[in-house]
């Protein structure tokens, strides 16, 4: 991957200074992505669609705190001049009416989007046909999969995803760039490809999580998330029973970044989480499955076109019963609420991503139980970046929140990533 | 309005035993049904599309559930083979590709679509033309108002609707039917306009509670909820501290209902709701405008084509920061969960439905205040029709059950229901 500090290395804030201060133009900074994209687009497709003349367009007046921004977009939020495809044939040439929320809350922003980002078939694990920029051989994971490789191969400055498991946090990890899933339903859900509604999120990716502090403000009308104290935060040190998972490179990464907020002042312990947690990951299934056979209902009359991981996903839901289902929603809700008993006396857990580098091949996009065990609770949570794997691959490690609490968040991921070593 | 004991006249589980008899056809039951429309719609307004010639494919081969069953669409839910206009100008002619979840759902099971029913636009406050069917001056509710007439008039067996605030629960107090809306999430969501995705539900119209159980049971794969015993039930009686906008009508429908179930042994107890609830309404407001801003950002690049109230609605949210958001959203959360101090001591409360009779003029689609309380946080709840009023229009009471308690919820509507004077 070029390293190369031109228009496309600049981090988003640096391209916010430069614009700001007239050393680029905002069609500059379009150009220089248009070029990085057709460039690099083709070993990597990390797009299934772009509009070089909507952006140049989009270019000539901007204004709003993400003026003349490049971004992209996810397949499976709609929009009003491009083609949404889920990455799906049953979905091919669809052409929605207006945008998703999210992509017009940032385009009144002023960012600029760039095209359309590759998807596992309907946000799903049926995967894309993208590969990991750090290596070709590798899965850049997913279902976000094209959002995660085109923003850490510099050819946007942010990206939107979608997370239903772990869509936005994996990539991102195994793409070395930050990801960020907000309290499930801050950003707006219109325009987006229903999946199972009880955990289906609107998430972002940017090169750190500074960057995404100022699109998060952008979008949700806030201010921008400062760098967290170390000596305010407490932070739970959580192995999860998904423990033995977890390979030594990522172990060592999760020890690496608790030591650095250790040095730094900030309140370290080691977290537990409660008897009867492990057991959420069955009632989140059977959640799963049911919302997912539901509102695939309308798709499912043309079943034989889809990939048949996505069949098998659409069709598993179709036995389980309203009272099996409200009675894993009690379950889950039960837990969303009980953050005291998880959360027990810190601010923010601190806990493996994944269970290391990308794996070979890209026919899976991963494991995603290291982070759908918070997105089951609708928690916030965020991937930083922290060191390489054996293969060269990065890693990452994974902060998470109480609901609501997206601001400390990314105040506490801040501080993180200004402790990682250069 | 008619009261002929036609095919039309049946209720749904009576059209189920003569098809399954039959005594007649599916084909039969879509021609009286369609006739019915041809007859009675010109005045009422509640269909903005119908599909006489894919009900009568449809009638050809029916199996299921609900095979054979004529059924409405509100439309807000996309139709792959109906337009979808959201009843908005900026919607006209849009053709979904595919059904929305629960309608495939419903399609499945062997229900018959027939059409499309008029909504306030965007499913909001800006009215439809549809008119009352016990008296045209006055308005059917909204937002689903022609999924309410469609039923009350005997032009469908069953119908969807959509509710954020009151969009059910009012328009079939208002009409005379029973209207129920699920703990939110439990039918799909694919394909529904989103309003405010924290309250957003799809919901069900129709005859009774009796056949609503049928066609519940049918969408969620679960059993028909049988009529509770009386002996069995506590009933909490919460006149609301919004009992002074109720009027002496409604108030004594209330009272007719309370006695009706303790005459027949249910447990009846005054029930009021905690401190601290009224206020509640205020983070609805804030939560609400919020996230109507942000689903309908993609919309208002063309909102010089709404309706004003609309334009006003989408507008309001634009100031509100994600701080006083997500303040709001844990207020709402925490008293989701905390259903141990509003169902205290009770397995469903009693409450007024609306402030009385249907509101004359169809400007208004009439108070939602009584419905919105309990849709806010996420409580199922059912309207049961309960004598008229002094104008002859119908009252209706309000039965609401703690979340995931939806089969406890039916079974005492059908209850309440049946200990109605005939």
């Amino acid at each position: 991957m070029s390293r190369d500090v031109t228009l496309t290395g600049l981090s988003l804030r640096d391209m916010r200074q430069g614009l700001d201060r007239g050393d680029f133009s905002a069609r500059d900074l379009v150009e220089a992505h248009l070029a990085r994209i057709a460039e690099a687009d083709g070993a990597l497709g990390a797009f299934v669609h772009t509009d070089p003349g909507g952006a140049r367009q989009a270019a000539a007046s901007v204004g709003g705190p993400l003026g003349g921004i490049p971004f992209a977009i996810k397949d499976v939020l709609d929009t009003a001049d491009m083609p949404t495809e889920m990455g799906s044939k049953i979905y091919r040439g669809h052409q929605p009416r207006f945008d998703a929320g999210c992509v017009a809350l940032a385009r009144a922003a002023g960012a600029i989007a760039l095209g359309k980002t590759a998807t596992a078939e309907f946000a799903g694990t049926a995967p894309a046909a993208t590969v990991n920029p750090w290596n070709p051989a590798h899965t850049p994971g997913g279902s976000s999969s094209g959002s995660a490789a085109a923003v850490a191969a510099r050819m946007a400055a942010f990206a939107f995803g979608t997370q239903t498991g772990g869509s936005v946090l994996r990539p991102a990890a195994f793409c070395g760039i930050a990801g960020f899933k907000p309290t499930q339903g801050v950003y707006p859900i219109s325009g987006m490809l229903a999946a199972a509604h009880s955990f289906d999120t609107v998430g972002l990716f940017a090169r750190d999580t500074a960057d995404i502090a100022i699109v998060h403000a952008a979008l949700t009308n806030g201010t921008t998330a400062r760098t967290a104290q170390a000596a305010d935060l407490k932070i739970g040190l959580c192995r999860t029973h998904l423990w033995d998972t977890v390979d030594t490179p990522a172990r060592d990464a999760l020890a690496g970044a608790a030591a650095a907020l250790t040095a730094a002042g900030a309140a370290l312990s080691d977290l537990t989480l409660p008897d009867g947690f492990s057991e959420l990951t069955q009632h989140r299934a059977v959640v799963n499955a049911f919302e997912r056979h539901g509102n695939m209902a309308g798709e499912s009359v043309a079943s034989d076109r889809f990939q048949p991981k996505s069949r098998a996903v659409a069709e598993k839901g179709a036995d389980i019963t309203a009272d099996a289902y409200l009675a894993a929603r009690r379950e889950l809700d039960r837990w969303r609420v009980e953050t005291a008993s998880i959360f027990a006396g810190t601010d923010l857990i601190l806990a493996p991503v994944t269970p290391g580098e990308a794996p070979e091949g890209i026919e899976s996009t991963g494991d995603p139980r290291l982070q759908e065990i918070w997105t089951m609770l609708q928690f916030p949570s965020v991937s930083v970046p922290w060191g390489r794997g054996p293969s060269g691959l990065p890693l990452g490690v994974q902060l998470i929140a109480p609901r609501f609490d997206d601001a400390r968040l990314l105040s506490g991921a801040r501080l993180l990533e200004e402790l990682r070593a250069p």
